[in-house]
């Protein structure tokens, strides 16, 4: 079938926000009497911190700057844990993040700066609070609901005494807290795609899919495609899965996936040498990688999709799911920005986990997730912040390196080139990891090259 | 202070509605894939049958016809349970009573008719489901709502094994399903005097109370009705009380209370000889009375309130907290006609049970609150609709009736009349609770009436 992409995504640079650690905005929205814990407690610390979507309001100029054209946000709807992958209500905006009303502004208020909003959508497990599963722990057999959940034993034990302990109802990751759906109920699906067209409805411009693999079923994210791309063609949706993807990219199903086989191996060259030897993270394949490694690897990954998939693919180095590229790479900056640079070279969508720009780091989750520090700006490294709004508007000015296509030069073991071309633009992008200057020959086809776009490291770098 | 009371409840003629067993409406708005009860199972039986709004809109010339003005609904918000007094969300109508739509389309249609909807506000405690007590349940001391309830102990154990096990958080009878609000909190405050506020903006005529003396704290009552009245300052504000309720009713809390003791005093007149001995409702005294004792009694009741309360009070003989009248009195159909037509004699505003009116029985909750056996028309006892039809419209028609002072004219052991007048309208009303005929003279004060209005049972009466 003919793929169609959603076309404000070519190009795209998207930032990742967790919204309980942005930024608390200047709005008073929260009733009193309600205990947050003071901004900047670890991460560690369960409990909220009262990041709100006013704050991304505040912060729209600032990220803005960074070259940013796309948000990508964790959950925002009614849930009972500061991640939000727990929803109790699929329909109400998070009274803590200032609910529907601070939505409302932050999608208008983005739009006008033609910064486009993605919001995740947790369809394939909800929480012990949300209404239905509530229903059946309140009336057990006799709820109308029933076969809203796997049911597998009676009488249901939500709350164990250790979160270990097998539940009688399937969950995901037989965690008890996360009911899965019964999405072979039709009234379960009316509802789940009700939610997702509401809010496309509303004026989000798309949805990243939480765990969508575990809803094995082509025939639901057909018509869940179906029914939100009725609304708003334009509307992306990105699904998370670790690994190749293909089954759902063949244009019926998602416009992209969360790129992170790309990342690992973009760590794996930049930080070679820097790697953390003993934090593999879960689902990711990170090791040292040479040039040709690293060539080899991504050609491959980008062999897998259409071009056009390609070209709005979601790719990032980290999340709030894993350490900080920061972290992994052992605090190597200048490593960390040419990953990032190499990433924005690349045709896809980049997305810049929040704070990476001033150099926040932090270890698997719930580590990733700390408050911005925006109370002390004396700890910022900012050169990460310049070399990501260098490469990011250099991708707004020039079409090639947006949505161009691309080719991978190598010059040395660690030396390579990023070419791109479109029409008859056409844009180089070299990348020296060696912490000592080196002489390269660009590659044949860029002979003549009137643009040589270096965002290595020109301090070490020598480009003859 | 001057008491001022809603006018349009002078004279009303109330109906309350156990909306799951009233009537299943032909909208078919229920998402497939749900599990129902079948109508008629025994109420005994956990579970929903399906009863919605859309079911009474449908009935609307129904219940007019019986010479109702007002409705009076058991709560129609979102729960999990068939009553509903388990809020799990008190801004959404439940979806299977209809949903907002229903509720709108209700409101419209009753309001074209003159009848007024009130409906029942469960402000004292919520659901383990209600997002701010889920909250706490999957966060504990991390969440910032852990002040809106009353929390003793951790870790907390929602779900006991056994019901009746000690909670270590305060709730309603030491239930866990019923956590109780901490109304201390004025973010509680607020939500809670939010949702009264929103409901009556949204155009319900008023809010019957339920178990309003647990929240201990006369200022909460007095902000409630401020807040409620500044909107519409005709809604009817009704609390749960049992008892003597003077506190509550100087003008600054509620407008009226449930006024079971009147009904059982009348119950305990009508039904002398058919009282089931044993069976004596919770709250209520209940014994046989002579015309001397009836009178007492009710004077007494009369004489606690100012008589502007007294025109509004809701009289009733049964609910769904208690047997119903029909199997208190062991089904003496004549002694519960002439009951019901009592409480239309008098002042306030008397409040029919559905299904009463084709005598529709049951034992203490949860017996009395069966489906309405609208399939079965041939078990239906009209004479009873035929008595409060009457005496129901002849309020409507004669003032005095419906707002007249009154007074209560003993004329044998078995006999009495009550008395009504306003300004020059005048209307008795005989009652011979014996079943045979007997002779009475009419009050003096009655003498020269063109206006015999005879509720009673006119074949076993004579009057003269």
């Amino acid at each position: 079938m003919t793929i169609k992409v959603p076309d404000w995504v070519r190009g795209a640079v998207f930032y990742q926000i967790f919204p309980d650690r942005f930024r608390q905005g200047p709005v008073q929205h929260l009733p009193p009497g309600l205990t947050l814990k003071p901004w900047g407690t670890p991460a560690s610390e369960q409990g909220f911190q009262g990041g709100d979507l006013y704050g991304i309001v505040e912060k729209l100029s600032y990220i803005e700057e960074l070259g940013v054209t796309a948000l990508y946000l964790n959950p925002v709807f009614a849930s009972a844990s500061n991640h939000r992958y727990h929803t109790y209500d699929y329909f109400t905006v998070d009274p803590l993040l200032g609910g529907e009303h601070a939505l409302r502004l932050l999608l208008d208020e983005a739009h006008k700066r033609d910064i486009r909003v993605v919001l995740d959508g947790v369809f394939n497990h909800a929480s012990r609070g949300f209404w239905a599963f509530h229903h059946i722990l309140e009336e057990g057999r006799n709820s109308p609901y029933i076969d809203w959940f796997h049911i597998d034993d009676w009488p249901l034990n939500p709350y164990p005494k250790r979160n270990k302990e097998a539940t009688n109802y399937q969950s995901w990751w037989d965690l008890p807290a996360l009911p899965k759906f019964n999405t072979d109920n039709p009234g379960v699906r009316d509802y789940l795609f009700s939610v997702a067209e509401h809010w496309i409805r509303f004026g989000i411009d798309g949805w990243r899919l939480d765990v969508p693999e575990e809803i094995d079923d082509d025939a639901f994210w057909q018509e869940f495609r179906s029914r939100v791309k009725a609304i708003n063609p334009e509307a992306y949706i990105c699904g998370e899965i670790w690994k190749k993807a293909d089954h759902w990219l063949q244009g019926d199903q998602f416009d992209a996936v969360m790129n992170y086989p790309l990342g690992g191996a973009v760590l794996g060259f930049f930080g070679a040498q820097s790697l953390k030897p003993d934090d593999q993270p879960e689902h990711l394949e990170l090791k040292p990688r040479t040039s040709h490694s690293l060539k080899k690897r991504v050609d491959e990954i980008y062999g897998w999709y259409d071009p056009e998939i390609n070209q709005v693919q979601l790719n990032l180095l980290d999340s709030h799911d894993m350490a900080r590229a920061k972290w992994i790479l052992s605090d190597d900056v200048p490593a960390l920005r040419q990953s990032l640079a190499f990433l924005l070279a690349l045709p896809g969508a980049p997305c810049i986990y929040y704070g990476t720009e001033i150099g926040m780091t932090g270890g698997p989750d719930p580590d990733c997730r700390e408050a911005f520090p925006w109370h002390k700006p004396e700890d910022w490294d900012l050169t990460i912040a310049s070399a990501i709004r260098k490469q990011a508007l250099a991708r707004q000015y020039f079409p090639a390196l947006g949505q161009g296509d691309h080719y991978i030069h190598i010059l040395g073991k660690e030396t390579l080139a990023v070419e791109r071309w479109l029409d008859d633009d056409r844009a180089v992008v070299f990348f020296n990891r060696s912490k000592k200057a080196v002489t390269v020959t660009p590659p044949e086809t860029c002979l003549g090259l009137n643009r040589l776009n270096d965002m290595a490291e020109r301090a070490n770098d020598t480009l003859s």
